[in-house]
Protein backbone atom coordinates (compact mmCIF):
# COMPACT_ATOMS: atom_id res chain seq x y z
CA UNK A 1 0.00 0.00 0.00
CA UNK A 2 1.32 3.44 -0.92
CA UNK A 3 0.58 5.96 1.83
CA UNK A 4 -0.18 9.26 1.01
CA UNK A 5 2.85 10.68 2.02
CA UNK A 6 5.11 8.16 0.01
CA UNK A 7 2.75 9.39 -2.84
CA UNK A 8 3.54 12.64 -2.70
CA UNK A 9 7.51 11.76 -2.18
CA UNK A 10 7.08 9.96 -5.71
CA UNK A 11 5.22 12.62 -7.08
CA UNK A 12 7.81 15.70 -6.42
CA UNK A 13 9.12 17.44 -9.30
CA UNK A 14 12.65 16.50 -10.43
CA UNK A 15 14.90 19.42 -11.31
CA UNK A 16 18.54 19.31 -13.06
CA UNK A 17 20.59 22.22 -12.16
CA UNK A 18 23.58 22.82 -14.21
CA UNK A 19 27.02 24.12 -12.55
CA UNK A 20 29.77 25.75 -14.07
CA UNK A 21 32.34 26.18 -11.76
CA UNK A 22 32.26 28.03 -7.87
CA UNK A 23 32.84 32.04 -8.35
CA UNK A 24 31.38 34.71 -10.25
CA UNK A 25 34.63 35.92 -12.16
CA UNK A 26 35.58 32.40 -13.72
CA UNK A 27 33.00 29.57 -12.74
CA UNK A 28 29.15 29.92 -11.38
CA UNK A 29 27.83 32.54 -9.17
CA UNK A 30 27.54 31.32 -5.86
CA UNK A 31 24.72 33.48 -4.49
CA UNK A 32 22.84 32.54 -8.00
CA UNK A 33 23.12 28.58 -7.56
CA UNK A 34 22.92 28.65 -3.79
CA UNK A 35 19.43 30.17 -4.21
CA UNK A 36 18.20 28.79 -7.15
CA UNK A 37 18.58 25.18 -4.97
CA UNK A 38 17.14 26.94 -2.11
CA UNK A 39 14.01 28.26 -4.60
CA UNK A 40 13.33 24.70 -5.88
CA UNK A 41 13.41 22.89 -2.31
CA UNK A 42 11.43 25.51 -1.14
CA UNK A 43 8.63 24.62 -4.17
CA UNK A 44 8.50 21.32 -2.87
CA UNK A 45 10.47 19.86 -5.46
CA UNK A 46 13.99 18.25 -5.88
CA UNK A 47 17.10 18.83 -7.44
CA UNK A 48 20.31 17.52 -8.89
CA UNK A 49 22.92 18.84 -9.85
CA UNK A 50 25.02 18.33 -13.25
CA UNK A 51 28.68 19.93 -14.41
CA UNK A 52 30.30 19.28 -17.28
CA UNK A 53 34.06 17.23 -16.64
CA UNK A 54 36.32 19.90 -18.31
CA UNK A 55 39.09 22.39 -17.65
CA UNK A 56 37.95 25.87 -16.89
CA UNK A 57 38.69 28.12 -19.43
CA UNK A 58 41.30 30.08 -16.19
CA UNK A 59 41.34 30.74 -12.38
CA UNK A 60 40.55 33.62 -11.50
CA UNK A 61 41.79 35.73 -8.20
CA UNK A 62 38.54 37.05 -6.83
CA UNK A 63 40.52 39.66 -5.00
CA UNK A 64 42.69 41.75 -7.63
CA UNK A 65 40.75 40.06 -10.76
CA UNK A 66 44.43 38.69 -11.78
CA UNK A 67 44.54 35.11 -14.32
CA UNK A 68 46.30 32.97 -11.32
CA UNK A 69 48.53 30.44 -12.74
CA UNK A 70 46.64 27.17 -11.78
CA UNK A 71 44.45 24.88 -13.65
CA UNK A 72 40.73 23.65 -12.22
CA UNK A 73 38.31 21.44 -13.05
CA UNK A 74 35.00 22.47 -13.39
CA UNK A 75 32.91 19.53 -12.04
CA UNK A 76 35.40 19.03 -9.11
CA UNK A 77 34.94 22.85 -8.29
CA UNK A 78 31.46 22.79 -8.57
CA UNK A 79 31.17 19.85 -6.07
CA UNK A 80 31.87 22.69 -3.44
CA UNK A 81 28.44 24.41 -4.23
CA UNK A 82 27.15 21.55 -4.00
CA UNK A 83 28.70 20.02 -1.27
CA UNK A 84 29.80 16.59 -2.91
CA UNK A 85 26.55 15.98 -4.72
CA UNK A 86 27.11 15.85 -8.54
CA UNK A 87 26.98 14.31 -11.34
CA UNK A 88 29.12 14.61 -14.77
CA UNK A 89 27.01 15.69 -17.32
CA UNK A 90 27.52 13.24 -19.29
CA UNK A 91 25.28 10.96 -16.94
CA UNK A 92 22.60 13.71 -17.84
CA UNK A 93 19.37 11.81 -18.81
CA UNK A 94 16.19 14.34 -19.88
CA UNK A 95 13.92 12.01 -19.27
CA UNK A 96 14.29 11.82 -15.49
CA UNK A 97 13.46 15.91 -15.18
CA UNK A 98 10.92 18.11 -15.13
CA UNK A 99 12.94 20.97 -15.77
CA UNK A 100 16.17 22.68 -16.40
CA UNK A 101 17.67 25.36 -14.34
CA UNK A 102 21.14 27.48 -15.31
CA UNK A 103 22.46 29.73 -12.71
CA UNK A 104 25.17 32.21 -14.11
CA UNK A 105 28.25 33.81 -13.15
CA UNK A 106 30.97 34.03 -15.38
CA UNK A 107 31.04 30.00 -15.86
CA UNK A 108 28.48 30.08 -18.29
CA UNK A 109 30.02 32.34 -20.93
CA UNK A 110 33.75 30.80 -20.16
CA UNK A 111 33.34 27.07 -19.20
CA UNK A 112 29.37 26.36 -20.63
CA UNK A 113 29.96 28.28 -23.60
CA UNK A 114 32.40 30.44 -25.20
CA UNK A 115 30.54 33.64 -25.53
CA UNK A 116 32.48 35.39 -22.68
CA UNK A 117 35.77 35.49 -25.63
CA UNK A 118 33.85 35.11 -28.97
CA UNK A 119 30.25 36.90 -28.01
CA UNK A 120 27.53 36.13 -31.06
CA UNK A 121 30.32 34.01 -32.33
CA UNK A 122 30.67 31.39 -29.48
CA UNK A 123 30.20 27.86 -29.33
CA UNK A 124 28.24 25.60 -26.50
CA UNK A 125 29.94 22.97 -25.08
CA UNK A 126 28.20 19.55 -26.33
CA UNK A 127 27.35 18.44 -23.26
CA UNK A 128 25.34 21.41 -22.24
CA UNK A 129 24.06 21.93 -25.78
CA UNK A 130 22.03 18.23 -25.81
CA UNK A 131 21.13 18.53 -21.93
CA UNK A 132 18.96 21.87 -23.08
CA UNK A 133 18.00 20.41 -26.51
CA UNK A 134 16.68 17.12 -25.11
CA UNK A 135 14.45 18.81 -21.94
CA UNK A 136 12.85 21.23 -24.78
CA UNK A 137 12.51 18.60 -27.10
CA UNK A 138 10.30 16.85 -24.34
CA UNK A 139 8.40 19.92 -23.51
CA UNK A 140 10.21 20.95 -20.54
CA UNK A 141 10.73 24.02 -19.59
CA UNK A 142 14.29 25.77 -18.79
CA UNK A 143 15.43 28.44 -16.52
CA UNK A 144 18.28 30.56 -16.80
CA UNK A 145 19.73 33.52 -14.62
CA UNK A 146 22.14 36.42 -15.25
CA UNK A 147 24.32 36.09 -18.57
CA UNK A 148 23.17 32.16 -18.89
CA UNK A 149 20.20 33.03 -20.97
CA UNK A 150 23.44 33.71 -24.16
CA UNK A 151 23.58 29.84 -24.29
CA UNK A 152 19.80 29.58 -24.88
CA UNK A 153 20.06 32.26 -27.78
CA UNK A 154 22.97 30.65 -29.24
CA UNK A 155 21.35 27.38 -28.74
CA UNK A 156 17.40 28.38 -30.43
CA UNK A 157 17.97 31.34 -32.01
CA UNK A 158 14.32 33.07 -32.00
CA UNK A 159 14.31 33.10 -28.17
CA UNK A 160 13.19 35.88 -25.75
CA UNK A 161 14.86 36.63 -23.08
CA UNK A 162 16.28 39.03 -20.83
CA UNK A 163 19.97 39.42 -19.45
CA UNK A 164 18.72 42.91 -17.33
CA UNK A 165 19.75 45.86 -19.44
CA UNK A 166 23.50 45.86 -20.63
CA UNK A 167 23.51 47.26 -23.93
CA UNK A 168 26.49 45.31 -25.10
CA UNK A 169 24.99 41.69 -24.21
CA UNK A 170 21.68 42.61 -25.36
CA UNK A 171 23.13 43.57 -28.61
CA UNK A 172 24.77 40.07 -28.83
CA UNK A 173 21.87 38.13 -27.93
CA UNK A 174 19.68 39.96 -30.65
CA UNK A 175 22.82 38.78 -33.01
CA UNK A 176 22.20 35.10 -32.34
CA UNK A 177 18.65 35.92 -33.74
CA UNK A 178 16.95 35.95 -29.93
CA UNK A 179 14.77 38.95 -28.67
CA UNK A 180 16.03 40.72 -25.54
CA UNK A 181 13.70 42.55 -22.78
CA UNK A 182 14.48 44.82 -20.46
CA UNK A 183 14.48 44.03 -16.97
CA UNK A 184 15.35 45.08 -13.69
CA UNK A 185 15.67 43.50 -10.20
CA UNK A 186 13.36 40.39 -9.75
CA UNK A 187 11.43 40.78 -12.93
CA UNK A 188 11.31 37.26 -15.49
CA UNK A 189 10.83 37.68 -19.16
CA UNK A 190 9.28 34.16 -20.52
CA UNK A 191 8.92 32.63 -23.58
CA UNK A 192 6.09 30.59 -23.93
CA UNK A 193 6.04 28.78 -27.36
CA UNK A 194 10.17 27.30 -25.94
CA UNK A 195 8.45 27.30 -22.31
CA UNK A 196 12.03 29.59 -21.44
CA UNK A 197 12.00 31.71 -18.40
CA UNK A 198 14.81 33.77 -17.92
CA UNK A 199 15.82 36.64 -15.16
CA UNK A 200 18.61 39.65 -14.43
CA UNK A 201 20.12 38.92 -11.27
CA UNK A 202 23.94 39.69 -10.65
CA UNK A 203 23.61 41.49 -14.75
CA UNK A 204 22.19 44.63 -12.51
CA UNK A 205 24.11 45.65 -9.88
CA UNK A 206 22.01 43.96 -7.12
CA UNK A 207 22.23 43.15 -3.48
CA UNK A 208 21.90 39.19 -2.10
CA UNK A 209 18.22 40.00 -1.32
CA UNK A 210 17.28 41.05 -4.99
CA UNK A 211 19.20 37.85 -6.25
CA UNK A 212 17.22 35.61 -3.30
CA UNK A 213 13.69 36.93 -5.17
CA UNK A 214 15.11 37.10 -8.36
CA UNK A 215 15.98 33.19 -8.11
CA UNK A 216 12.60 32.26 -6.53
CA UNK A 217 10.96 34.40 -9.59
CA UNK A 218 12.40 32.41 -12.20
CA UNK A 219 11.98 29.06 -10.40
CA UNK A 220 8.09 29.68 -9.70
CA UNK A 221 8.08 30.36 -13.44
CA UNK A 222 9.31 27.60 -14.67
CA UNK A 223 6.79 25.35 -11.65
CA UNK A 224 3.93 27.51 -13.59
CA UNK A 225 4.74 25.97 -17.35
CA UNK A 226 4.98 22.50 -15.56
CA UNK A 227 0.98 22.64 -14.87
CA UNK B 1 19.08 68.89 6.79
CA UNK B 2 19.06 65.31 7.43
CA UNK B 3 16.30 63.63 5.61
CA UNK B 4 14.54 60.88 7.10
CA UNK B 5 15.85 58.24 4.61
CA UNK B 6 19.20 59.46 5.39
CA UNK B 7 18.95 59.04 8.59
CA UNK B 8 17.66 55.63 8.68
CA UNK B 9 20.68 54.68 6.23
CA UNK B 10 23.18 55.92 9.02
CA UNK B 11 21.43 54.02 11.43
CA UNK B 12 21.53 50.63 9.47
CA UNK B 13 23.62 47.98 12.12
CA UNK B 14 26.84 46.82 10.11
CA UNK B 15 27.83 43.49 10.72
CA UNK B 16 30.70 41.77 10.64
CA UNK B 17 31.08 38.06 9.19
CA UNK B 18 34.61 35.93 9.14
CA UNK B 19 34.74 33.34 6.34
CA UNK B 20 37.04 30.36 6.33
CA UNK B 21 37.62 29.59 2.80
CA UNK B 22 35.21 28.25 -0.33
CA UNK B 23 33.48 24.93 0.26
CA UNK B 24 32.65 22.60 3.50
CA UNK B 25 35.25 20.37 3.58
CA UNK B 26 38.39 22.70 3.66
CA UNK B 27 36.73 26.43 4.18
CA UNK B 28 33.38 28.23 4.50
CA UNK B 29 29.86 26.06 4.17
CA UNK B 30 28.71 28.10 1.00
CA UNK B 31 24.77 27.68 1.44
CA UNK B 32 25.67 28.72 5.46
CA UNK B 33 27.60 31.58 4.46
CA UNK B 34 25.49 32.85 1.58
CA UNK B 35 22.31 32.65 3.93
CA UNK B 36 24.20 34.74 6.51
CA UNK B 37 24.43 37.38 4.40
CA UNK B 38 21.10 37.44 2.97
CA UNK B 39 19.95 37.00 6.56
CA UNK B 40 21.63 40.02 8.04
CA UNK B 41 20.35 42.24 4.46
CA UNK B 42 16.54 40.98 5.42
CA UNK B 43 16.93 42.00 8.62
CA UNK B 44 17.95 45.92 7.16
CA UNK B 45 21.46 45.30 8.28
CA UNK B 46 24.77 45.67 6.30
CA UNK B 47 27.31 43.34 6.38
CA UNK B 48 31.12 43.59 5.55
CA UNK B 49 33.29 39.99 5.07
CA UNK B 50 36.85 39.42 6.91
CA UNK B 51 38.89 36.33 6.61
CA UNK B 52 42.73 35.95 7.78
CA UNK B 53 44.83 35.95 5.08
CA UNK B 54 46.43 32.78 5.55
CA UNK B 55 47.20 29.31 3.35
CA UNK B 56 44.59 26.97 3.60
CA UNK B 57 45.51 24.13 5.95
CA UNK B 58 44.81 21.62 2.80
CA UNK B 59 42.69 21.36 -0.22
CA UNK B 60 40.12 18.71 -0.87
CA UNK B 61 38.47 17.47 -3.68
CA UNK B 62 35.20 17.79 -3.19
CA UNK B 63 33.77 14.75 -5.19
CA UNK B 64 36.38 12.28 -3.65
CA UNK B 65 37.02 13.32 -0.50
CA UNK B 66 40.84 12.87 -1.37
CA UNK B 67 43.52 16.02 -0.56
CA UNK B 68 44.74 17.37 -3.68
CA UNK B 69 48.20 18.37 -3.97
CA UNK B 70 47.50 22.00 -4.46
CA UNK B 71 48.16 25.33 -2.38
CA UNK B 72 44.96 27.76 -1.59
CA UNK B 73 45.10 30.89 0.30
CA UNK B 74 41.78 31.44 2.95
CA UNK B 75 40.95 35.12 2.23
CA UNK B 76 41.64 34.78 -1.80
CA UNK B 77 39.27 31.82 -2.05
CA UNK B 78 36.56 33.17 0.60
CA UNK B 79 36.42 36.17 -1.85
CA UNK B 80 34.66 33.66 -4.15
CA UNK B 81 31.53 33.83 -1.46
CA UNK B 82 31.70 37.49 -0.87
CA UNK B 83 32.28 38.17 -4.77
CA UNK B 84 35.31 40.35 -4.53
CA UNK B 85 34.00 42.74 -1.47
CA UNK B 86 36.15 41.23 1.49
CA UNK B 87 38.66 42.66 3.34
CA UNK B 88 41.84 40.81 5.41
CA UNK B 89 40.38 40.10 8.98
CA UNK B 90 44.34 41.88 9.91
CA UNK B 91 42.26 45.14 9.11
CA UNK B 92 39.22 44.47 11.57
CA UNK B 93 38.50 46.86 13.96
CA UNK B 94 35.32 46.08 16.24
CA UNK B 95 34.20 49.89 16.93
CA UNK B 96 32.85 49.63 13.13
CA UNK B 97 30.54 47.26 13.95
CA UNK B 98 27.19 46.12 15.73
CA UNK B 99 28.03 42.16 15.80
CA UNK B 100 30.09 39.35 14.54
CA UNK B 101 28.96 36.43 12.50
CA UNK B 102 30.65 33.14 11.76
CA UNK B 103 29.03 30.86 9.31
CA UNK B 104 30.18 27.20 9.30
CA UNK B 105 32.07 24.51 7.41
CA UNK B 106 35.30 22.55 8.09
CA UNK B 107 37.41 25.62 7.85
CA UNK B 108 36.12 26.79 11.31
CA UNK B 109 37.89 23.74 12.53
CA UNK B 110 40.81 23.88 9.94
CA UNK B 111 41.89 27.15 9.04
CA UNK B 112 40.16 29.71 11.71
CA UNK B 113 41.28 27.02 14.75
CA UNK B 114 43.11 23.57 14.67
CA UNK B 115 39.96 21.94 16.42
CA UNK B 116 39.38 19.78 13.34
CA UNK B 117 42.75 17.71 14.54
CA UNK B 118 43.23 18.92 17.91
CA UNK B 119 39.89 18.98 19.54
CA UNK B 120 39.93 20.54 23.15
CA UNK B 121 43.69 21.00 22.62
CA UNK B 122 43.39 23.06 19.69
CA UNK B 123 44.66 26.52 18.91
CA UNK B 124 42.92 29.52 17.10
CA UNK B 125 44.05 31.52 14.62
CA UNK B 126 45.18 35.06 16.47
CA UNK B 127 43.06 37.77 14.59
CA UNK B 128 40.28 35.12 14.87
CA UNK B 129 40.69 35.14 18.66
CA UNK B 130 41.00 38.77 18.43
CA UNK B 131 38.42 40.21 16.73
CA UNK B 132 35.80 37.62 19.04
CA UNK B 133 37.51 39.29 22.34
CA UNK B 134 37.06 42.88 21.07
CA UNK B 135 33.52 42.47 19.89
CA UNK B 136 32.69 40.85 23.25
CA UNK B 137 34.65 43.38 25.58
CA UNK B 138 32.08 46.16 23.90
CA UNK B 139 29.71 43.65 24.89
CA UNK B 140 28.07 42.78 21.47
CA UNK B 141 27.01 40.16 20.44
CA UNK B 142 28.16 37.08 18.19
CA UNK B 143 26.35 34.34 16.13
CA UNK B 144 28.13 31.35 15.04
CA UNK B 145 26.54 28.62 12.79
CA UNK B 146 27.61 24.33 12.84
CA UNK B 147 31.14 23.60 13.62
CA UNK B 148 32.08 27.17 14.34
CA UNK B 149 30.67 27.48 18.23
CA UNK B 150 33.89 25.14 18.68
CA UNK B 151 35.93 27.86 18.50
CA UNK B 152 34.19 29.99 20.58
CA UNK B 153 34.24 27.68 23.51
CA UNK B 154 37.99 27.18 22.84
CA UNK B 155 38.07 31.17 23.70
CA UNK B 156 35.54 31.57 26.47
CA UNK B 157 35.64 28.29 28.13
CA UNK B 158 32.40 28.65 30.22
CA UNK B 159 29.60 29.80 27.57
CA UNK B 160 26.42 27.85 26.63
CA UNK B 161 26.56 26.82 23.02
CA UNK B 162 25.10 24.31 20.36
CA UNK B 163 26.48 22.20 17.35
CA UNK B 164 23.60 20.02 17.35
CA UNK B 165 23.13 16.50 18.71
CA UNK B 166 26.92 15.17 17.95
CA UNK B 167 28.02 13.46 20.89
CA UNK B 168 31.93 13.61 20.19
CA UNK B 169 31.94 17.07 19.09
CA UNK B 170 29.48 17.83 22.28
CA UNK B 171 31.93 16.24 24.33
CA UNK B 172 35.09 18.11 23.26
CA UNK B 173 32.69 21.47 24.01
CA UNK B 174 32.60 20.50 27.35
CA UNK B 175 35.80 19.42 27.76
CA UNK B 176 36.39 22.76 26.97
CA UNK B 177 34.85 24.09 29.80
CA UNK B 178 31.51 24.99 27.73
CA UNK B 179 28.08 23.61 28.06
CA UNK B 180 26.56 21.95 25.04
CA UNK B 181 22.66 21.94 24.45
CA UNK B 182 21.09 19.37 22.24
CA UNK B 183 19.03 20.64 19.04
CA UNK B 184 17.94 20.53 16.00
CA UNK B 185 17.00 22.36 12.90
CA UNK B 186 16.93 26.04 13.21
CA UNK B 187 16.87 26.25 16.78
CA UNK B 188 18.70 28.32 18.29
CA UNK B 189 20.73 28.42 21.86
CA UNK B 190 21.59 31.69 23.66
CA UNK B 191 24.11 32.45 26.12
CA UNK B 192 22.95 35.93 27.11
CA UNK B 193 25.62 36.72 29.53
CA UNK B 194 28.05 35.86 26.56
CA UNK B 195 25.54 37.32 23.96
CA UNK B 196 26.41 34.46 22.17
CA UNK B 197 23.56 32.77 19.93
CA UNK B 198 24.52 29.64 18.02
CA UNK B 199 22.78 26.97 15.71
CA UNK B 200 23.49 23.53 14.55
CA UNK B 201 22.72 23.68 10.45
CA UNK B 202 24.86 21.46 8.60
CA UNK B 203 26.26 19.78 11.68
CA UNK B 204 22.69 18.01 11.20
CA UNK B 205 22.09 16.28 8.31
CA UNK B 206 19.83 18.83 7.11
CA UNK B 207 18.62 20.22 3.50
CA UNK B 208 18.89 23.53 2.56
CA UNK B 209 15.80 25.28 3.35
CA UNK B 210 16.81 24.07 6.84
CA UNK B 211 19.91 25.62 6.28
CA UNK B 212 17.91 29.07 5.45
CA UNK B 213 15.90 29.35 8.66
CA UNK B 214 18.78 27.93 10.92
CA UNK B 215 20.71 31.40 9.40
CA UNK B 216 17.62 33.20 9.57
CA UNK B 217 16.86 31.78 13.53
CA UNK B 218 20.43 32.57 14.65
CA UNK B 219 20.39 36.40 12.82
CA UNK B 220 17.69 37.20 14.46
CA UNK B 221 18.87 36.13 17.65
CA UNK B 222 21.84 38.51 17.25
CA UNK B 223 19.90 41.30 16.25
CA UNK B 224 17.38 40.74 19.33
CA UNK B 225 20.58 41.04 21.88
CA UNK B 226 21.75 44.03 20.25
CA UNK B 227 17.97 46.40 21.01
Amino acid sequence: MITKIEKNMSEKKRIAVILSGCGVFDGAEIHESVFTLWAIENAGAEYEIFAPDVEQHHVINHISGDEMDEKRNVLIESARIARGNIKPLSGFNAADFDALMLPGGFGAAKNLSSFAFDGPESTVNKEVEKAILDINKDGKPIGALCISPVILAKIFGKAKMTIGSDQGTADAIQAMGATHVNTTHGEVVIDENLKIATTPCYMLDAKITQIAEGAENVVKAVFKMLD
